[in-house]
């Protein structure tokens, strides 16, 4: 069945506010659009950022989303390699300009100087320039150059975190390997086991990297080695970080927010070793290069990775069995999702599961009338 | 003639002290040395942070100097490869474990955990544990495995400089090139032409590399493009750092000292683009790394280069024509060059020629008696 043209969705309709529901109207179906009908989608910090305009161009009604599962209900005349009721994804990225080497060649559009994002940005094409809505919607109508196949094996719940937290901890390791997927013989430490943490833990022992997962204190001990690590090193044990040092060949850190003193983990680095950062502290980093000079380390910072690294993640994870934990809550209670995410008390990712076009909620919302 | 026991030199006798005249005793000659009349060395910054205990591991009297160039005169019973004559070189290292695979599989000697330098550390063998001296001597005594050939077609002293300025800068360059020697299609920035940075131009600009030179003014345009820059680029115009923006694939700092407000340099990284630092600011950087994510841009600090290093970067050179602008004065001048180093008044690298062994020198210094 083909998207009605008016569809329900979770909206913050100012600044800061609660979502709630709110009907949006579809964009016209473009030549190169592909219609979703959404039945699950993760969140991830940005979000919450993005409902309280922390960076300044929020756009209200704002429907926040960038981890989208559904299946297609149809597709414009271009659009080729996609049939109705395909089970597909779309992460961060909306559209891109498909025509620079980024775009192309290098295939590493999350990187083009024309990239939009799901949650912030508008996306032009023949129909129009539309604000991009995101996944806390029933329906998302977006260009198919995007769109990724959930590869069969995973669960769709599950893949929904996949598409930024996933591809986010995955694409530097990956690289870091040099894009073979293989990391025997180097030792990874994963700072921070959260949300994306949880995951970098799963690549990186999946890629046969020796996995130490780094927190402030033993709380997540056990957890740590459930997810496949293979060591565990307590940041604020001095000694502990001591006989660590010089050790690490790679570090990621997931952390997001707060303040980061960062000697103690560059520390950690062997010779020409890298401490890569996925998550970003709120304040600058003090940074003293002399201890990254006789030692020859870097330092460097990722976004989410391309539509081709994604793809290349989702394969991943089917055939390695890497997946979020995951708490379920229907799209209707966006806000309770919203509030433990905000509390720091989710295990590890929230995803939502789409009752909006239940019913009740036509009713509540005025859908189908 | 082989070299005598006590043997002149210039030395500071207390920190921040005038260098002067004094005679040190050579170690006894182990079956791993080689003795080298010294005839040419260069002076470097460090030297002259040494001399002021700027980093409080001076030990006085403090001979300095560690571009050291000179002829064989004698050689331990296990040393091969040298013969007497040999026009010989001397760096920064002067002493590693040679076990460790940084010493043996990897040739990064330089990063080896038991590294010694030639300024600062003692070196020990089976006669014993001594404090290793400088190049502001007549003479030194050095393990062999660290000696350096100099390739025919260098000037003794203009290859001075490139035993520390010169691998330095080249090394980095040819690490980014995957050390191929080829930077054909990249565009590399060259922040600060000064004592490192007149070589690395050349170095970038010999590899093929669209060479553009970052400075704060349009002081050294003309002699940028003579030493083989593409580009100028003067760093205090926020129009024309904006215009440059995400343009290049990898900057060298070669500033030492002051404040660097790094942001600028960093938004004229391309996606994936690297900045390294060869010379390090007087205070930590403030280091926001939001302007990293969004382009995947790495920060990199590095010392000097491995003896292997030096050795590719020697070849390089004697090849393709690199050298250092050099000022020369004799040893016993030596203050007068500190001087015009501490005044920033040398172009571009000052290098001491010896003259100790005169009779007047000789004779002042109780050499000899």
């Amino acid at each position: 069945m083909a998207a009605p043209p008016n569809v329900p969705a979770m909206a913050a309709m100012e600044a800061g506010e609660k979502v709630s529901v709110w009907n949006y109207d579809l964009k016209p179906e473009g030549e190169n659009d592909v219609t979703i009908k959404i039945t699950k989608c993760g969140i991830c910090a940005t979000d919450i950022h993005m409902i309280n305009n922390a960076w300044g161009f929020s756009v209200y009604p704002l429907i926040p989303g960038h981890e989208i599962v559904g299946e297609v209900v149809s597709y414009g005349s271009k659009v080729s390699g996609f049939q109705k009721g395909d089970l597909v994804g779309l992460g961060c990225l909306a559209q891109s300009c498909e025509k620079c080497p980024k775009c192309t060649t290098q295939q590493r559009d999350n990187l083009c100087p024309e990239l939009k994002f799901t949650y912030f940005h508008t996306v032009v094409d023949e129909t129009g320039e539309f604000q991009h809505r995101g996944g806390f919607a029933s329906y998302i109508r977006t260009p198919a150059s995007k769109v990724l196949k959930i590869p069969e094996g995973l669960d769709p719940a599950e893949a929904a975190p996949l598409l930024c937290a996933g591809v986010t901890t995955f694409t530097p390791l990956n690289e870091f390997s040099g894009n073979t997927g293989s990391l025997k013989g180097k030792k990874v430490g994963v700072i921070g086991p959260g949300g994306l943490g949880h995951l970098a833990v799963q690549f990186a022992a999946k890629m046969g990297a020796e996995t130490v997962v780094i927190a402030r204190n033993e709380a997540k001990k056990d957890f740590a080695f459930q997810l496949g690590a293979t060591g565990f090193l307590v940041s604020e044990s001095k000694d502990d970080m001591e006989a660590a040092a010089r050790s690490f060949d790679f570090l990621i850190s997931c952390i997001s927010g707060g303040e980061l003193d960062v000697h103690p983990y560059i520390n950690l680095l062997a010779p020409y070793g890298t401490l890569h950062f996925v998550g970003i502290p709120d304040k600058p980093l003090t940074l003293d290069l002399m201890t990254m000079m006789f030692t020859r380390r870097s330092i460097s910072c990722s976004p989410v990775g391309s539509t081709q690294q994604c793809r290349d993640m989702l394969e991943f994870a089917a055939k390695h069995g890497v997946k979020p934990i995951i708490e379920r809550f229907p799209h209707s209670k966006a806000e309770e999702a919203l509030e433990k995410v905000r509390s720091g008390k989710i295990r590890f990712r929230a995803v939502l599961e789409n009752d909006l076009l239940s019913d009740a909620h036509a009713e509540k919302s005025g859908y189908g009338q």
